[in-house]
């Protein structure tokens, strides 16, 4: 694709990211997004033939960049527990900062979730094994339960309209670590963590 | 009010939830209100002139519906902690098994999380003046905690279109007990928690 034709397809993404952020799927239309990208229709036909097909190259856009954050976090942290927590603090950040994350997530929450409670299990299991999780949890007890918790102070957070995520997010790391953690640590691991998410 | 016109009353009420319930307020006619009621537009133009007057009625419904619960469990049961176990699981069955209580939450979803985070907070002072909560853990961080974790567990289970909320909800204490109480006990207290809540 010619260097335009994508500059014209990403500033598509974005004013669609942006409106289907605020006002969700239903609340969103094709003639909406190009007034705010300021393109022409006959281009937003020409990347989107129909609003359906916008929204599922944002999901995917969202969705296909997590995978490379978990391998960089897994490479760099020997501790799967805190690999597990800067994700946390990473994806929070992106929702933040990223239209396209934050309407990619709200689109399709149950990939999210699905996707989440995959990708926690399999980076929790070296841990499961190795004798580091609490006694009698699973990798996958332990990944669902991350999972509904994180999503719950999303939620709630957003509901009551502040702009405490992080702040809410470590209040739950330091209780929710102790059922987690052979030998918990949760403030020196929620410590470790958000250095790994800065970097 | 005559007990004809209680009874036509309750039948908005409730045929009024269930269409909330399921489509938000948003998505919801009174026109589709009194078909599915089986009542005139004069009856529920009598009861309710508009629909924010119905959906209000239905919230105020929900949340009125707890303090007496609250003080119920805190009577017969003297673990703050297993109050407030015993609590999430009798509310997850209100919200399964009564449309008023499912649509009202989903109304007033800020309302909600405000009432609990303050319940829970008033429930467990006790608990943090006898020591019996974790070190450094405050009444109302614990409050905030189970509430977006219970939430969460809510919102996974909903999206997931899965009717696991009961057994997410246990894993969730297990793991959550051990960063909430002084001498961990989950199995124990989620038990004697259903037990109340079953009461």
């Amino acid at each position: 694709m010619q260097q335009r034709a994508l500059a014209t397809r990403e500033r598509l993404l974005r004013a669609a990211a942006e409106i289907f952020a605020a006002n969700g799927y239903a609340g969103t239309s094709l003639t909406e997004i190009h007034e705010r990208a300021g393109v022409t229709k006959g281009a937003i036909y020409f990347h989107y033939p129909n609003k359906e097909s916008v929204a599922e190259a944002i999901v995917e856009r969202q969705l296909e960049r997590w995978p490379a954050l978990v391998k960089r976090f897994c490479g760099e942290e020997s501790d799967p527990v805190v690999v597990v927590v800067a994700l946390t603090f990473a994806i929070t950040r992106a929702f933040r900062d990223e239209p396209v994350m934050r309407a990619g997530a709200r689109l399709a929450l149950d990939r999210n979730v699905g996707a989440w409670e995959a990708a926690f299990t399999q980076v929790l299991q070296p841990a499961e094994k190795a004798g580091e999780l609490a006694e009698g949890v699973t990798a996958e007890e332990a990944a669902r339960v991350v999972v509904s918790s994180f999503f719950g102070v999303f939620q709630v957070s957003d509901t009551l309209g502040r702009a405490d995520t992080e702040e809410r997010l470590r209040e739950m790391w330091r209780v929710v670590l102790f059922g987690i953690q052979a030998e918990p640590s949760p403030r020196a691991t929620v410590r470790r963590a958000e250095a790994l998410a800065l970097t």
